[in-house]
């Protein structure tokens, strides 16, 4: 199992949360474990614990004293919500600006030290750009490294993969919630509008996935309005209108990031800001739209958000995407023993009755910084549902359950120290 | 197995939804269909159901041509969330009251039509009063009749019992979800608040639950305000910064109902109004907080509102809960099977080590339209925690998992046509 292209290796976590990271992060321990030359290092804090040397000698945490796999504790790590290792939302400077100069090479030097010669990181959109600028200014310098991309990100906003591992799993948390919700509401005879907003700043993937139970047995929301529409308020008031004349109960999924056709969001905060990679800090469309229908309809109505649970819902977790997010992380490995460097990892679908994939990989210059959109076939004509299509992409990524452990009732995760 | 008291019967749900008040439902489902000779009505939204004669036969729906009991039907009733015969929010006129004949005459006039003689009203308190009231009208005009109330609510809040069916359930989302908000807050190392909102107009009891994981390893919020006791922003700032201090990621629990000592609520919201039994309609005390936070001390904050998912939550069931939810609902049938009237089942707790309950009952007058609240022994001195004993009391309520069936990824409920 000797590689000598790996040399060392170091693993990160960047970007929000999921409640599939740990599981990649699992597969990324996995794989290197099986190169007992390598010495696989976290970083604490994605790039920042490079940057403040916080390095955990992952190798020997998982290992026990007779040098076999901690399998508990990697099993543990697989099915632990958000990132172990802790996360970061730091952007890297381009690497032809001398001000970012001394970062680089506060970087390399971190890497010589450790003697680090692959490099994992696994994250969203971001992410991929700072495998990219890595890539970039390690050939620059002269500085052999195999550098991989993971991707994770809830929003399956990623080019070039099928689908992000964490998607599943939220995917699979917003079809349920959005399920008892619409059971939840069906209770009373009062006409009632009910407003689930749901994560999703440009791409509505997640937001779709609240009518994955349309194609299982008809229960899905009214509507689903996405990012990729321009939203229009007197296509919605119709929309909720003519919803009302069939049955009391309305139930209505929004993207937060729905917005007019002037690009305004619909749901604007007074405290809006900017975060460090450019994006609005959004939230309250629902809100936004919960107000509107009180004072031009006039029925009951509610806005809920699903919020953080959303993207942290271990206690939910789709086995297929668990699965994926731990062959992703393998694979991660397997290619880079390959010599493969400067590619994301991919999960390609092979078919899709039966549901088959294969991990592979593609250039992250040609992945960061765009977004993958809904596509259009899988938007309905008016544009306030998704497609048969849609769902039938949807469906099995949130296949399979998993039964974690739980103590005293609540579930059992894993925690470095 | 022939009982003459019991003749027909009828039961209905009230109030808000749980995640097992079907649980109990399916109980008395299966208390009655001991019961042949007897015939078990289901009124369709509560007593609404009864006053505009939408009865459905519960005996024939859950009978096969063969007679045998449709238990695979049975078993998915006790895990759907909601109300699935419909709920309602009729508070019923006073019985010296009237203007209130003309209801009471209907009411009257349905049991009759239907010789029911056995009463099952399945609800919190708002329904224990439905129970009480109907218990001194149906003895005014001589109407032998059995009534026996069951309890149900998130809100723990009725007087006479150990804890309420429902609770536990929607306790364990609480305490789960609580952790899951601290795994994903804990992955950043910038300073930042995180206010979790949970149910609770009165009583701290949901709030409460989010605290549990302390006993189980140490993994809680840093504070939890209960409106059991004054809301001071003074202390609240205080107890954050003192949290800030310590680490950098502060998770905070507080019920929607805290307020000043003065009576108004932190979260009064401009479009609040009143509910039929006169109950403010809140929400809204996280985003205050969440923007006092934010123009006081100025760090990253946000205000996450667990809303309905923390009551419909079906696909985190405790198994206790459901498990004493069931027992309830046939102990109500085997209490009216043996004659007693006018009171509400209870679930009572024999031993704390080993966990044991007994079903039992006490009289409804003595229930109605009182709020039990969190006891002053369960809430630290300085009140901003809760106390250990309070997780002792609670946790073996949510102790234990249900596998739900699951068809295409999402949980399979039952629903009546």
């Amino acid at each position: 199992m000797t590689n000598t292209i790996l040399g060392n290796a170091i693993v990160g976590q960047s970007g929000g949360p999921t409640a599939a990271i740990n599981a990649t992060l699992a597969g990324v321990i996995r794989g290197m474990l099986k190169h007992k030359e390598s010495t696989l290092y976290g970083m604490r804090n994605g790039i920042d614990g490079v940057l403040s040397d916080r390095l955990i000698d992952l190798s020997a945490t998982f290992t026990d004293e007779a040098g076999n796999i901690r399998e508990d504790d990697l099993t543990l790590l697989a099915h632990t919500p958000a990132a172990a290792l802790g996360s970061c939302r730091h952007k890297l400077p381009k690497t032809d600006d001398p001000k970012g100069e001394e970062t680089y090479a506060k970087i390399i030097e971190i890497f010589k030290k450790y003697d680090i010669r692959t490099f994992f990181y696994i994250g969203g959109n971001d992410s991929m750009d700072t495998v990219a600028k890595l890539s970039v200014y390690t050939e620059k310098v002269g500085y052999p490294m195999t550098l991989i991309g993971v991707p994770k990100t809830i929003d399956n906003d990623l080019m070039g993969t099928d689908h992000t591992p964490g998607f599943g799993s939220a995917a699979k948390f917003v079809a349920t919630v959005t399920r008892e919700i619409i059971f939840d509401c069906a209770v009373y005879t009062v006409p009632a509008v009910t407003i689930v907003e749901i994560m999703g700043r440009d791409a509505g993937w997640l937001t779709a996935a609240s009518a994955i139970g349309r194609a299982v047995d008809g229960i899905a929301p009214d509507y689903v309005y996405l990012p990729e529409v321009d939203f229009s308020m007197e296509g919605f008031m119709s929309d909720v209108r003519a919803a009302l004349q069939k049955h009391p109960n309305v139930v209505i999924a929004i993207s937060e990031g729905i917005h007019l056709a002037d690009g305004t969001p619909v749901g604007a905060s007074s405290a809006a800001g900017l975060d460090a990679f450019g994006h609005v800090q959004l939230g309250g469309a629902g809100k936004t739209l919960e107000c509107a229908v009180r004072e031009q309809i006039g029925c009951k109505v509610r806005s809920i958000e699903l919020n953080l649970p959303q993207r942290c819902g271990a206690h939910l977790l789709s086995a297929t995407d668990i699965e994926e997010s731990l062959r992703t992380g393998e694979g991660a490995v397997a290619a880079a023993a390959q010599g493969v460097s400067g590619e994301m990892m991919t999960i390609d679908r092979v078919s899709s009755e039966p549901y088959r994939t294969e991990i592979g990989h593609k250039s992250v210059a040609a992945i960061a910084n765009q977004v993958r959109y809904v596509d259009a076939a899988y938007i309905n004509e008016e544009g306030n549902n998704v497609t048969d299509a849609c769902c039938r992409y949807l469906a099995p990524i949130i296949e399979g359950e998993i039964a974690l452990p739980y103590a005293g009732g609540v579930p059992k995760f894993y925690r470095f120290d």
